[in-house]
């Protein structure tokens, strides 16, 4: 039996559109012409917390042990999954810790403890903040939510790769940002049940290149810095269960350098009118690498978030 | 028989869901604490030509006469009625003439014409580019669609106020950027209908403050320029139509200054994470004016439009 699977993902279904509703799939004129293929954006920026992960947190909450639930929950993040989960144990009356790496982006910070999350600083990065909560799951009991290994997350945020196979059936490629990999696990999930022609692109930083040197070699890399203004994208580590699931699924992996990335910031401004941050811009800045092979195609590029803080926004546009 | 009715606003919801959703309604801790009320955001930035007029567009196109729908029509426009119009031509398969003022918004012209709608650019402002529609509508059969005094662009905009009674029925207040009218008609008009306890609140520009000087004086204003960085507030004539709904109806007129309107957009960015233009941002600018008449209330902030151009973002970060 598999670890992920479309069953999975349409129970999740039925519990997340209790809390928030299927995120818009739109089509972009001007987009399109310039591409040169037709150009859906799928804007997981509009949901609530303004990104995908939110269907996430509300499925992996609603099925936790009422044991847990009273207990509480740790997790680690650079910010979308920590808002995720702030958020969906605010709706399920859960206290929530979560831990951030030192010097993190300081708006996700605050809407995390706006949703009442209490927040703790810890480590350089993404994956030593996720060694604390090690620790203070043994020390205090909570449970350990990990960002990148529980089933219930992958299959919440499967559900927009449901929405869009519904909403548009004869699509022919997706481009999904691999961070920690729920989301595109949750495309190649849905695509292998419903339409395996379907060619699922996985999108990630050139300056953290672990799932594409992984997934490229056939050998576990890690990676000693992941430095990007996507922060969505800073991951130095495969994880197990999204990669079994990469490996054999996906159709191809590209990676865009921070210019590009930026560039992906304007264009997501000058041609869609909406706010995506570095991971969020991220398929579409790989999107336009890819004009001559997708020519002609049905295109749908995943605007996974909009948490970009207003210094990082000022410095792309000042660049630009 | 009243002109604008909650059962023209009703009928026209049953049009507009064929092509549309309804846009979120959706509470902001953070800015709630900020403000001292309960803050939500209806964004309409969210919809399909990123602006709460393309309700009125279709609305207006659905019951269009066939021998004008077959002769064309034409309208003239900042952007975001012209996109409306543009939008929903193309859904019935009108061919659209859209007239704007030389000098406008390049990114609001090309988006425009990305709907195959024909631009033609007239006039210093909004009040002479309406001009040359009048001519063209004599000189070509076309139908002229007057941007401020069609009931049924009215009904349609109105379907946001419903859906925002019955999203939020115990909301007290809701705040609504006053270009032509036509958005605020609907709040009152739903507001009589369904709770007049509720306050309609509207909010004009300071450099562009006809309705308000109208309203406040009772004497009929037109003023000499309205040039503000809100293309959409950027009216110089107060509308029979529209004032005499709002006369009745407004609970308060704000004006509000450029540096508050830029300061509007900040907070847009900074605490919802979303792009508003200056129009959809001046409710916002107003409420932070208001935060000691609204404490503890249930307020909503209409977010009417998201089509701000990069230039003008660029601006107003730097400025900060």
């Amino acid at each position: 039996m598999e670890t992920i699977s479309l069953h999975g993902i349409i129970t999740a279904r039925q519990i997340i559109y209790n809390y928030i509703k299927p995120s818009p799939l739109r089509y972009y004129h001007e987009l399109s012409d310039k591409l040169g293929f037709e150009a859906y954006i799928k804007h997981e920026n509009h949901l609530p917390t303004r990104s995908f992960k939110v269907r996430g947190g509300i499925n992996f909450l609603s099925k936790l042990p009422s044991a847990h639930k009273k207990q509480g929950v740790i997790t680690a993040t650079r910010g979308n999954h920590g808002q995720s989960i702030a958020f969906a144990a605010a709706q399920f009356g859960v206290k929530a810790t979560i831990v951030v790496p030192r010097g993190n982006n300081p708006e996700k910070n605050s809407a995390m403890q706006a949703y009442r999350a209490e927040l703790i600083e810890y480590g350089d990065d993404f994956d030593e903040a996720r060694e604390m909560c090690v620790k203070l799951q043994d020390e205090q009991g909570l449970y350990y939510i990990h960002p990148c290994m529980e089933p219930e997350l992958v299959h919440g945020v499967g559900t927009y790769s449901l929405e869009i196979f519904e909403d548009l059936p004869n699509v022919n490629t997706i481009i999904v940002p691999i961070g920690g990999g729920s989301g595109i696990c949750g495309a190649i999930t849905v695509a292998k049940a419903l339409n395996p022609n379907v060619n699922i692109i996985g999108v990630q930083a050139e300056n953290a290149p672990a799932i594409y040197r992984t997934w490229k070699t056939g050998k576990y890399v890690e990676t000693e810095t992941c430095d990007t203004i996507a922060d969505g994208l800073a991951t130095r580590v495969p994880f197990s269960i999204p990669f079994s699931i990469i490996k054999n699924g996906v159709h191809d992996i590209i990676l865009v350098s921070e210019e590009e990335i930026q560039e992906g910031i304007l264009m997501a401004l000058r041609y869609t009118h909406n706010l995506a941050e570095g991971a969020g811009a991220a398929a579409l800045a790989a999107a336009v690498k890819l004009t001559d092979k997708l020519r002609g195609q049905i295109v749908v590029i995943i605007m996974s978030g909009g948490n970009i803080d207003i210094q990082t926004l000022k410095q792309v546009l000042m660049d630009s």
